[in-house]
């Protein structure tokens, strides 16, 4: 089985109230990648420019992910972002985005990726999302993420997006937008009644909330004292959540999408503990394993019904 | 086994966009009586006025609750709130409170009150939890829930009052401002730093979080489409939670625990789904027990571990 996933490459420049970074390998399709290649083969498709060299391509290549598909342009320079959060670390202030080499992106896929069985397709424009679905013509399973921006720029071309996969992560809040519903349980109806399979509802602290045409399940976020820097979270928990399907052969049944979530969740609660990718890039399976065992004893318990009172 | 609440009694007028009541029965000891009156034999404990009747004591009586403790004030009037709520059902919009009654109660505790084995101290002034918490001095397990008005305004009296209970029931905004802390896990062990055994986050359509000295547990939300009253949710909840403590002799153990945050979330979940009381009033346990499963059955999975992958 195989994942390749379509998205940005960056460097982020992130201030938070527990520290901050000049310059950090970052990106959605980083994000994805290294949490996913936990679980499976990944290759990765972006622009790069002039300053993503050898150190870069190293950090990716040694957790196994193949960048074949990163495309150089020469003379460009590499996606930069710049943000800082507040002690709510819910809300990203964006400082300084300079686009660069992303601005111009067409994606372009070796056979080698079109031919991968499970596809993601990060947060870029809904049009993008729609050419590399395309060229994806085979895959097993499509997932895409968004965000409001799209929902308020490009929603009919977004729609399109949404219909052409099986796997559609949001958060709640553009859940709502993008279905205009206010309750998000009719709102993930409405996304489902679109195409998709699979929605998945992404609640920051709250954890995530997955819909399917007849299944609930909802897992809680990771209990941390310390999050240093949420950045590329919603990234790593579908690079887990992904990564763990695709080694599944893209097995939809409850069983196998509950533990997707849970390693989703366990991916994105590693990432938010650390600045970028730092920790996820340097975990083991064993660490991985661990903390899905956690997030299971916190949640499960056993039913002893009530018996019918006398009432007096 | 037996429980007393003390907290308002009222008639609550409250518009939402899916329909509005003029006059139905509401406040905190009365919400919270009839979600317990389902687990254990419950007190209430409350003035009202002269517009409180037979009809609403047998409300009451017929779930099994005692009233021999609801304060009748000649010549008063009901506590009366009026209130509406937009789409965002987790915002509550105060129109009108008229306290009448309720503006001088000074709780007065019968015997069979005082020696009740659990105590419940509804969102009422500090100073008047304090004073019913001496009154019931020889209870195995006490518990309250307050607000963002006493944190306020009467901050050192709570923080007294939450020092003399076992069990602290607020939202996650409320433990926020409560112990300054913005992270919620810290939040919940400088409350447990104070006394109580456990700390329960309430966290709307997103469930509730439990922390005990070692242990935590979350439990989403049910996922409902239609809610259509949000009033007295929290109170049924903590109805529901310390109505199956009381019933299980006050063992704070992890597996009475997590089941009473579960029967707790059942009733707020049935409390939500109709105006006020109307809806858990009527309830049986067979539905309580159902909707139960239902809330096993969206959490719960099974583990298997990932195994090392060779990296290529």
């Amino acid at each position: 089985m195989s994942l390749v996933v379509v998205g940005s490459i960056a460097f982020d420049a992130v201030k938070t109230p527990f520290g901050e970074r000049e310059r950090m390998l970052g990106g959605s399709a980083v994000h994805f990648s290294l949490a996913a290649s936990f679980f499976t083969d990944v290759r990765v498709v972006g622009p790069v420019g002039d300053d993503f060299g050898d150190e870069q391509h190293a950090v990716l290549n040694d957790r196994g992910v193949n960048t074949d598909d990163i495309e150089h342009v020469e003379g460009g320079q590499t996606f930069f972002w710049r943000g800082h959060y507040d002690y709510d670390l819910n809300t990203a202030y964006t400082d300084d985005t300079q686009l660069n080499v992303f601005g111009d992106f067409a994606p372009k896929l070796s056979e080698a990726s079109k031919s991968a069985d499970t596809l993601f397709l990060a947060n870029i424009q809904p049009d993008l999302q729609r050419e590399v679905r395309e060229q994806c013509g085979d895959v097993e399973l499509a997932g895409l993420d968004s965000m409001n921006l799209w929902i308020e720029t490009a929603r009919d071309s977004l729609a399109k997006a949404v219909s052409g996969v099986d796997l559609v992560f949001m958060n709640d809040a553009e859940l709502r937008m993008f279905t205009e519903q206010s309750n998000l349980v009719k709102a993930a109806r409405d996304v489902i009644a679109m195409g998709p399979r699979v929605v998945v509802a992404k609640q920051g602290e709250y954890g995530a909330a997955l819909f399917t045409e007849d299944g609930f399940f909802a897992l809680p976020g990771y209990p941390l004292e310390d999050v240093l820097d949420p950045t590329g979270a919603g990234d790593s928990f579908a690079g887990g959540f992904l990564g763990y399907l695709d080694a599944h052969s893209g097995d939809l049944g409850q069983d196998v999408l509950r533990r997707a979530m849970t390693y989703g969740s366990v991916m994105a609660s590693f990432n938010v503990e650390q600045f970028g990718a730092e920790q996820v890039q340097a975990l083991g399976h064993d660490r991985i394993n661990t903390r899905f065992d956690e997030f299971k004893s916190m949640t499960h318990f056993e039913a002893i019904p009530i018996e019918p009172r006398v009432l007096r």
